[in-house]
């Protein structure tokens, strides 16, 4: 994609967007369907218990519905999983009801911060690598979590930059650097990520995506923020394929000091 | 402009771009011609001592002849001034030139941070009001010398972020939140921003312009640079007339956590 | 002093300490007074206003009955000055009534955040060291201003960490270390030091003393939290004397990684 | 201990002192024994392979030699495991010569960063404790394994701040907030630590106590830096027990502003 520099990769398919969005938390479907419109997205993740897999009828359970699969990757997401075997019987039951065999793979047991369990995420990609599904992880930052996720084969590693929902940006960012610098696979900077200018740095700094959920959904108009993160990763991406010079700590004249006007 | 809020006005000029250029340390003057065209911006500033006033023949010294007074604003900066007499001299210089009577009042008397002088700046500020000038002070990030220019009469206040040239991002952020709470004139942040997330970052924050130039010319490709930081600008600038959310500690839930397939 | 390093040297007269004490907003005299003597601090400031030099009777009038001149030298500010001719006149009315020819320079025309003007601080500075006085000017992270304060004869310059009272540490960091690095006379970190780790970090960039009011004056236990500040910078300035090492990327093994017990 | 607050209980264990030393990386033993003198610490860790269990002959062998048992807990670590039966190898070893049966329980795979492994880590923890060991893991700052180590058991949970060495301080502040919220063993805080004030920041979160190695090991006065480390944890542990005031936005006068002298 022009001025988009080079396509994500992710387990043999092109995405020429970089940014990935989250479907909760939108005060509509509707609205939700044109928010991923603006943004840019060609993956979008949806939780499992929000598609209407179970046959109960919850106002959102129809939200596949409102995304069309030609043009967007569905990747099911196992949020609300506490332990390796409810993640992996929601991606199981989820590509029984003929959803990809992609799974965005969640086990937080802790209701408070939502933050990831690394034992029982490790364990369930294990298992669903071996059936032959797409895994993407959702991670804490962790270096050496990541590459023991990477060498059992999962597609993508999701570290996370502050708790879910929480807006704080890229609190993660030391140990970030080290998984992008580790990385065999994609990273994709999965939650915290508040504003644009988060997911700018993070693109930057070399992740290969974002994905982002609360910060547009809750937004007084998503379209509008979707559009603006669109920008943001758009600018970080192209920013990083160019190369950025280095902070420094002396001021570097914009013109030369020595001769002055006489 | 379509998708990038609302316009930026300065001394009754209207701008649609919020992203201002300078024209120091490129590698040749087509190569600045073509950054500045792809980065959108409507204003750009020019070190007196670059433009021919002299009769000195500088390879710079045509630089004018690259910018066209129709598209953009040219902005002639006193950048080597030392003290208030040097500067208001190049300013008036510029002017009797023909010239645009706007200035960009930098004084910095210290060679190796280039920062600005505030004493001197004042004082040059109150002579150049006077005399009709349009002038936009460049600024350490101190919200009460910022307070009396704008009482003088000043058309902006343009704080720094971090030394010229450092790559710094918004190191004062602090005070530049407090500069733009108090400003009944536009906020310039100028000098620092090394990436378009920094630029991003004063956006989001209300600042209500930036000012960018070595991040862009030293760039290995200023003119993808410059459309990076053009998005990133207005990305921000989306993002803060839409409203974020503040930062949280607690995670916040994207699914809902009660129910769980049963 | 023994585990305390050097000693600080003002105009000639010698600290071992290198915590200065604010007195504003404890919850009685004789809390001050107990935490100043837990502070270990042998220089404190005073607002002249509290001291009974107008004759009216305010709870905290007869403040400097609580303080031994023998022991401490007593720092009259200027706190509520709005401009140079409030802060000259309440300078020479505390010298005329026997207080020491020193004097914190704070002039602060904004009730909201307290920041100082740096005009009307140079220009009072200017007539105090003229006149003989001892100048300790509370100023913005405002190097160039630092600069010239120092070469019209202050005695310090006294560089905010962030706003009065804010507890926000060392926001300003990047410019302090240029002050630090450029000074010729002591550099005293001034408001905002909430925390002893603030006041430690301060010291360990190389700033000469700090002056905590806030932090200590308000905490549960005041004189626990002044003894907490003295550790604090005694701790710092040890580091900065013996020198730290600078952080890097990698990681660096603290014991040999080649042979594994076999 | 007067002025250092309540004390620390590890497993049962009174410690006075919060501050545990690391022995690598020391010029001699000769300096070792007399920084660990210096820092008051009433704990430190040794490599095992440093300890003559194995009957090489390495300079640092006799490192045990240089630690008086009756004066200091001597916590065995697993430095240079880099998996579960390696750590629970050099745990037992230790455990036969004698040493107490307590362990710093470290494996990092990676060379690099000397990051640690979650899952290795919980493994060896569960074989350890079920042995009857005290068990201090070292971890990254992920909350959820912290957590899990201390359901299965752990005496302590000891997240990263940084990388070993890299004296970056406390990057991982946010993630070891939660850490210490949800704890109900003791959290050290360990690695990265490379200034007093970084310790003394940990200690006013809430950290029960921080590990140092490196800073004072390398420090041209390990002696000078130990007990500036003392200082500065003694300093935080008294702020946070006493009770820091939140940082805010707006200043707070610490002197009345409305009246001013007539």
């Amino acid at each position: 994609m022009p001025g988009n520099g080079s396509n994500l990769v992710i387990a043999g398919r092109t995405f020429r967007s970089r940014l990935i969005l989250g479907t909760g938390k939108f005060a509509s479907p509707e609205l939700m369907r044109d928010a991923l419109e603006a943004s840019g997205a060609e993956m979008v993740t949806v939780a499992l218990r929000r598609a209407d897999l179970s046959g109960r009828h919850d106002p959102f359970a129809n939200i596949l519905e409102f995304i069309d699969p030609d043009r967007y990757l569905i990747l099911p997401n196992t949020s609300g999983a506490m332990n390796a075997e409810e993640a992996v019987r929601l991606a199981r039951l989820a590509a029984a009801a003929g959803l990809p065999r992609w799974v965005k793979l969640e086990i937080h047991p802790d209701p408070r911060y939502l933050l990831p369990d690394p034992i029982e995420t490790l364990r369930a990609a294990e298992i669903l690598v071996r059936e032959g599904f797409v895994v993407l992880p959702y991670i804490n930052a962790d270096p050496v979590l990541a590459k023991r996720l990477q060498e059992i084969g999962t597609a993508t590693v999701m570290p996370l930059g502050a708790p879910i929902g929480s807006n704080r940006g890229l609190q993660t960012r030391d140990q970030i650097r080290i998984i992008i610098e580790q990385a065999t696979v994609p990273v994709v900077v999965d939650a915290g990520l508040g504003a644009p200018s988060h997911a700018a740095e993070a693109m930057e700094m070399g992740a290969d995506a974002v994905l982002v959920n609360t910060a547009i959904a809750v937004a007084p108009d998503p379209c509008g923020m979707a559009r603006a993160f669109k920008l943001a990763v758009e600018a970080g991406r192209m920013a990083y394929e160019i190369g950025l010079a280095p902070a420094q700590w002396e001021a570097s004249p914009t013109s030369p000091l020595t001769a002055f006007l006489g």
